[in-house]
Order: C-alpha cells, then structure tokens, then sequence
C-alpha cells in the first residue's frame, strides 16, 4: 500500500501537508467479511464505527461496509450518529440502522426519532425517558437493552435488570431489537471471567423469548460462536488490530503513515539534538527532521524509542518528539535510500503493536488520535 | 468560565455532543498582551498558532489576535498556512504575514507565492530553491533565515552559516524580513546553554547588519529583553500554559473541558469496573460514567490517577479509561452534587499542568491532542 506520497506533485493536498494517512477501505472490508466468516450465516456482524471509525473517518468506513453488506451500525454518542446518517442519506444507504451505544440521554428524543436512531438503553431511567417519548409520540420505539454482566459501566445493574424482568410493562410501547452486554476481557481467551458473563447473559435473555441478542465485540467474535448469538459487534478488529493475545486472526493492516523529510543535515559528535539537548551525539552524524509530532498523534514518549523507514532502511528516533517534527539518526544509512522524500512511520520493522508497546498502551488509543493535520487519502471501497 | 453546557437545551450540537470544550479568546488576548507588555514597544510581538492554534482552532485565534493587534503568524506547514490564508482573507485580515517554518520544501514555491507566504529557510536547499523561484518569477521574495544554534532540529548548520556569510549572493533576490534562531531549554531559567545559544546568535546576526532578529518562544520572552530583539515568537503562553518552571508569569487559563454523565449506578462490594475489571470495589459504591474517552484525548494512562469535578465536588477516576467513557467513584458526593449533568475534567483540584504531571508528558501535548468530537465553543475575540 506504500506509495509516493509526496512525489505526486499533482496533489495539491499532498504538497502542502507534511504528514499523509493513506487508509485501505478495502482491507477494512475484507477485515469484516473474516470477522462475518466466524460466525453462522444466521448471525447478523454489525460494524463498529464510533470514534469517527477508530479515528481512520467513520463517513468513509461505513460507507465502504454498507456498501459491503454491513446492515447495522453503532456509534457512541448521538452526535456521531447524526453526522453518519447524514452520510448514509447522500449516499442511498439511508435504510441502515445506526445504534447509541449511549443511549437516550435526557432532551435527546427528538433528535434520535428524526434521524431514525436506536438507542442503547442502559438504565432504567433512559428506557422510562424512551417509553415516555413512545407514549407522547403515539409510536412504537425501537431500542436496545443493554444488561450490564461485568465492566460496571454501561448498562443495566443487576437490580434494575431484576425490576425490569418483574415489570415488562415498563418496555410498553418499545420495540426492543436486541438484549445485548458487554465483555470485560474477551481478550483473554482463558479468563474464566468470559464464560461467567456468558452465562449471566444467557440467564437474562432467557428472560425475554424471542429478542435476539449480542454479547461479542471483536475479541468475542473469536471466542467461538457460544458468544455470537444474532448479531456480532466487531470494532478493533476492522481496523486490522488483534483483539486476541494468543489467536492470530486473519486481519490485515488498514493504514498508513508517512511524513515528509524536512531537512538532512549534518551534525558533530559533541552535538546535542533537540529540546532539553536530551541526546549527545558520540560521532559524527547525518540527522533526518521529518514533519510529524505529538500534535500528530506521533506521541511525545516515542522519542529515543521509535524507528522509521526511509527508502527502505530503518532509522532511529532520537531527541525529544517536538509537536510538528522528530529528528532520526540516518548516518547509517545509504545515500540511496535517503533520496526518499518521505519516512514511513509504521512499517515491517516497527509496526503498530510495537508502538503501543513502546508507549505502555494499546493500538486503539494511538489510530483514534490521528491527527487531522494530515493529508488523508482513502483507497478502494464503493 | 464554567458554564451548563448540557443544560442549554437551545443548543443542538451541546445536546448530541458528549463532551465541550470551550476556548475564551479573550483569555488569549490578554495573555498575547501580556507577553507583549514584557519586551520594548519597539519589538514585535508574533503569535505562533501551528498545529491547529496548538490543538485550539487557529482560525479563531489567529482572528482574535490579529483583532488584538497582532502582526505577525506562525504556522509549521504549508498546508497550515493555506489555511489561515483563507480565514485571514474572510476577515479582511490578508494584509498580515504568515510565516511558515517548516521553509520552502520541494514544489511549493507556486502555492508559497500564491498565498502571499513567507518561508522560514532551513537550510542552503531551501535557499537556493526560493532564490531560483525569485529569478524565475523576476520578483523579490520575503523569507526569514533560520540559524541552528543548538537544537540539531531544523536551521541552517555552522558549516552552512559559515558558507552562507562568504557567499551573500546567495540571497540576490531574497529579502531577509527576519534572521532568527530557536532555544533549546528556555523553559530553564538557569540553564547555561540559553546563554551560549544568546551570544552564538548574536555572533550569527552580526553578519547580517540591519536585519531584524528574533530569538524568543515563549519562555525566551521571559528570559529578559537581551533575548528580545525585533520579533519575540510566542506560543505555548499564549494559550495559558506556563512555559517556565521557577517564574510564575501573570497567564490566564484558557480553556475549559467537560463531559456528559451518561449514567449513574450503583454497585457492590466485590463488582470490579471497566476493561479488564482492574478495580474491585471495596465498599457498596456510587459509580458515574462520563462521555470522554481515550479517543477524545483524555488520555488511557490517567485510569486511576485523574478527578473530574461535579456539582464543585471532586470525584476519583477509577478502572481503565474506555475509548469513548470513564468511569468515576462519586460514592461520596452529595445527592446535589449528582444533579449535574456534566463533569469538570479539568477544574481546580485537578489542573492541565496536574494532569500532565500524571502522563509524564508536558501540557502541550494535551491541548494538542484534544479530540474533534467534543462541541467547540468559542468565547470573546472580535
């Protein structure tokens, strides 16, 4: 998927920005259609597509999904949700359900009604607000419910779930499409925490004949189809990350990240490169400052630990990580590869899971902080 | 500043948003004008509003202080450039100079003259592309000339100052507006390197008799007026944060930042909260889930370190920070303080510099990092 980015002097966008994310719609699709192959053809796999996507632009992802075959997609708040169903009316797929992972929150009804959303429920409170609105409107309200079976965040508590099975009247007037929880370590496949909540969920949907339900997230899609149920919610797992410790998965990588090379200079040993003088150079040395930092998404705490690609070779970063540059340490390499006009910031020699491990961190907190200051370029898709 | 965001129904994009931020403009203008009150009335004072007005709005910004009275823009990209190029031109602001740091790269020498753009020069490269663009285009082009004194980051070297002062003609065509140079530790008042970069920068501009200087970030502006001269360059001040450790300069905050709470739980002894289940409840609890998240910059590391306000009471984050919620232990806030419909994220007890202080980082990468998904508002400004 790497390609010369800045050399494309016919994109305009490419010239003047100095970091550029190329992400491959198509990988995101085939990521789904993998994720889809687990599971029984009966089992619904939405798309997970809040956070603007996972931070790789929610409009394009959905888009190439729906167009795909994906029918069902989650935000978190009802903002997201109004900006992906103005994306789904300009581009016919306005049918689609978009679900609230957070729900109806108080004087939010209107909003979802008019733009044709489902909200989670995840309290009494907010399923009491949606039957009232139900009632007010003389309609019948889709919802979900969620029970909660463990994170002790969203969702039902066990009371509540308790009341509300002794006091069904309370869904009068609701249409609920799915019972669904949440798993707290699915990504673990041998945390016995994973079977006790399936069997909490499996005792509260008995509850309710005849809803479907949803238990998995990416990592529970690959725990085996006791856990997909009717419907399956991948996220982490359409963006080419491994929710699973010890499972590889057939995902493939879906983005990429390169920045331009500003300057190559020459330094002495003695001399002390960047903010703080952090690093004394022990010879003389050839230093690459490329335009991508912590304003970036390029975190400051990559400095001394990352290492980029150029023409092929890998670099060190060294310094300090400024908010619009790093400097690498390229006198090792060829004259050749440093002919290139940019650096590749995830690469075969430093790839996302060595990043996030470099930053104490997981994969998903470094793609939804992305900076926007990058030129960002989608390839394939519908 | 702290306002009821949530509960002003009136506004749409508050009721969909889970989280606002709010940028007081004219907290800006009064720390620009702060810092411009430190140095001579003969010296210019810049306004440095790259990465997006440090993660603020540069549009916003760079308007409010051009209103204010300021002359002088920074940006680090071209792309930047263009774009406050375009704001400036809306708000009949075009007259101002945008300076743009990251210099002349590669095929830009069409969009820099286009814009009415003033590059930084690096480097002998860059040097020669815009004095080759000058000649082609039979014009005088603006540039600064930009001397490393010790960053190793970006600048031209010793060996290219050396050859730069023996071959003046390589800047026939050129009109030098600025030489300046960059420090490297500013932020510590007693650091000897601040006044070996002051006296190599003096040397430096020597050369260049009658050419404007500048020198100062914003900590050099409060190094005291020798590291003055005809422009300081102010930046991180500008936005409320405290560039020096040991010197309390008079800035304002400028920004506050708040989240919904989605919901209100309670739990029990033994229940264990978030991904994970990293924390387990030694007491029946009250647990609070707000709608910020990783992927809104509030960054993972702060799970069991950071406390939001509610209500004006102070409140634990506890378990593992979600993409899109945190979780928070409000079991001893009164039932008034529960009213609220949002929390404080940043607030008295629990400031930006405490926060920072938690992710070993320094506050500039927060505000730099701040998410798209929150509603923007802005205060004040002209």
């Amino acid at each position: 998927m790497t390609t010369q980015l800045f050399q494309n002097a016919a994109n305009s966008a490419d010239l003047a920005a100095d970091s550029a994310i190329t992400v491959d719609l198509d990988a995101i699709v085939e990521n789904w259609r993998y994720i889809d192959s687990l599971s029984s053809p009966k089992t619904k796999t939405a798309a997970m597509v809040k956070a603007n996507g996972y931070g790789l632009g929610s409009g394009a992802v959905a888009s190439a999904l729906a167009g795909a075959g994906a029918e069902i997609f989650f935000v978190a708040s009802l903002g997201e949700a109004i900006e992906l169903r103005q994306i789904f009316r300009a581009k016919n797929h306005d049918n689609l359900p978009i679900m609230v992972l957070h729900g109806a929150q108080r004087g939010q009804e209107d909003a979802l009604a008019a733009h044709h959303l489902i909200p989670v429920l995840n309290d009494l409170e907010q399923i009491s607000r949606w039957q009232l609105f139900a009632k007010k409107t003389g309609t019948s309200l889709p919802a979900l419910l969620h029970f909660d079976t463990g994170m002790t965040r969203l969702g039902l508590d066990a009371d509540q779930a308790d009341w509300l099975i002794q006091n069904k009247a309370a869904l009068d007037g609701l249409d609920i499409a799915y019972v669904m929880s949440h798993l707290v370590s699915g990504e673990l496949i041998d945390d016995p925490v994973n079977r006790r909540q399936l069997a909490c969920f499996n005792d509260l949907r008995s509850w309710f004949p005849g809803v479907p339900s949803s238990l998995a997230n990416s990592a529970g899609c690959l725990l085996g189809r006791d856990y997909h149920f009717q419907m399956t919610r991948p996220g982490i797992a359409l963006y080419g990350i491994h929710p699973l410790e010890k499972v590889t998965a057939q995902l493939r990588p879906v983005f990429d990240w390169q920045a331009r090379i500003l300057q190559i200079r020459h330094a002495v040993a003695g001399d002390r490169v960047g903010y703080g003088g952090t690093v004394e150079l022990q010879r003389d040395s050839r230093i690459a400052t490329i335009g991508v930092g912590y304003a970036d998404g390029y975190r400051r705490q990559l400095g001394g630990k990352a290492k980029v690609s150029i023409g092929g070779q890998v670099a060190p970063v060294i310094g300090r990580i400024s908010m619009d540059s790093i400097t690498v340490d390229v006198t090792d390499l060829d004259k050749a590869a440093l002919r290139a006009d940019f650096a590749a910031l995830i690469h075969d020699d430093y790839r996302l899971e060595a990043m996030a491990a470099d930053l104490g961190t997981i994969s998903y907190e470094i793609i939804t902080n992305l900076g926007q200051r990058a030129n960002w370029h989608y390839h394939g898709g519908v």
